[in-house]
């Protein structure tokens, strides 16, 4: 939650020569996306969306956001759609960083989604799975199994600062996850962190999924478990059965689910539930106090885990 | 530079129903302004910005404040306009907080002014000056000497870790002030923080002054003084010669000053320097590191005190 990189009028003015979107206006850093700085920009013919990466993106990987987040908008998904520069690009240097123009989605974040919203998010999650797989480019999820491990590796230590017990509770779902992880599920295009800040609503309507820096090739199935983790939980950590039906339905009505990923959902559900665990935990045991990154509470998601490791059938999550 | 408190889109929604503004589009919450929290809502009706006020702010100082801008945006100064709710009130509450809405403003601040932009703010704060004079509230200045007195009470017996002679040359400075400052100079409302990011431009004109949080009624060439002392010296505390006399010629073709006026200037200007020194030798040693009020270094205005202590003439700065 913050701007890292500050910009001055004449450096974004130069960068706009590049740009065909008319006379800036005013621009303004916004307190949201917790990984770049961002600035709401107004111009004589609209509003846009300027992102500077900052290190923890890999600019490596712009291509693939920026080309996914092109693809999808064009094939009808409601997303940012990246501004071309007039050399055809669509990033250039500012301010020492890599930067990009997005266009500006209007829509609310709900802080308290209903089930109408996560039916919404179903919906559209199912309709950017099938909108992604003729998406000719692929990016690993750097945030697999493997991935979790260096967490883990780089956090089990001091896991028992956060709850006692919770290092072997964790090896124990490591051991547990490295033999029975499913690897022919239909996989391809995922959003990989579609929680509710990146998902915007115009009253019950869903006007807008943003964010695409987590999108990589992975289970389809994998990422639907994570919307369930992220939507259909309570402030108490109890699983809202109306939500978690009303979010499966809807996915089903645009992509059904086959046998075998519904009987993955549990296990996927729980390693979803312990990725977004070790990054929180990773960042609590890791980030000073009082730096501009926001930490958030591990304990939330192991409680998910938790819930996840007994449940017996997909059915307990209002899956038909 | 933060947004310390968030709000859910039903709040909002609620706190909306009391204003006639169209329905809301989207919200973001600003990296600007160090005092309150701000979002830049998008409407069907335009743009608006939403301050909560947070407990640096005197809530009974709103009617004050807001009630200015009004007064002044009125009379034809580029200041924002609060928005009148269906009531007639121009705050309300929201998320524990008063909160107020005012028209947006576009225009960029400058990060790196040149003597147009001087110029122009000279005679914006002239006008300022002049469309005050018949607003009928009154607020006394909370940084006047014993404003100040407070806050070096406050960090006198660690100024010296700033830099080692501090805590006796400003014991010297406050000597003087007590003896000299003048008292029988034109005074009214004065905006009394008009730094370069209060105040915006369309490439170089001026579109609008903003953040009137610290006004007050005062002496006008101390208003004039500050902004010297936060326009016209460059990065490294040398003062801009240009600058200054295109600033002082600006605010005297629209309000000229009287002979009493151009003699007080440098000791206005050194104590204006040394105001916000104070303010910030406070932050400096009070305010934890890592929290989210951004801090700045004390020494540029003790550079600028010293500066203003060796002026024998008002002349040095410009003024004819």
């Amino acid at each position: 939650m913050a701007v890292y990189t500050d910009v001055s009028e004449s450096q974004l003015g130069a960068f706009l020569q590049e740009y065909s979107i008319g006379q800036l206006l005013s621009y303004k850093g916004i307190a949201e996306g917790s990984e770049n700085s961002n600035f709401l920009l107004h111009t004589t013919t609209g509003s846009y969306i300027l992102t500077l990466y900052e290190k923890r993106v890999d600019k490596s990987d712009l291509p693939f956001f920026l080309g996914l987040m092109e693809h999808l908008a064009k094939k009808g998904i409601s997303c940012p759609l990246p501004v071309h520069r007039r050399d055809g690009n669509v990033t250039g240097p500012l301010a020492d960083r890599t930067a990009a123009i997005i266009t500006f989605l209007e829509g609310m974040w709900m802080r308290k989604p209903t089930a109408i919203h996560c039916r919404e998010v179903g919906k559209s999650l199912a309709a950017l799975h099938l909108a992604g797989a003729d998406f000719p480019m692929s990016r690993p999820n750097a945030l697999d199994i493997t991935g979790w491990r260096k967490l883990w590796d780089g956090s089990r230590d001091r896991a028992d600062e956060v709850e006692p017990g919770l290092a072997a509770e964790v090896d124990a779902d490591f051991a547990e996850f490295e033999r029975g992880w499913p690897t022919d599920l239909p996989s391809g295009i995922i959003h990989a962190d579609l929680f509710p800040d990146n998902v915007f609503f115009l009253g019950n309507e869903l006007s807008g999924l943003i964010d695409f820096y987590f999108a990589c090739d992975d289970i389809y199935a994998y990422d639907l478990a994570t919307c369930l983790n992220a939507w259909c939980f309570e402030k108490d950590n109890s699983f809202n059965l109306t939500k978690g039906t009303a979010m499966l339905d809807a996915y089903q009505s645009v992509r059904p689910l086959s046998e075998a990923e519904k009987q993955a959902m549990p296990i996927l559900a729980r390693g979803s539930a312990l990725r977004f665990m070790l990054t929180r935990l990773y960042d609590w045991l890791t980030i000073p106090d009082g730096a501009l990154v926001q930490k958030r509470d591990p304990m939330e998601f192991i409680r998910r885990v938790r819930f996840h490791r007994q449940i017996k059938s997909a059915s307990e999550y209002g899956l038909k």
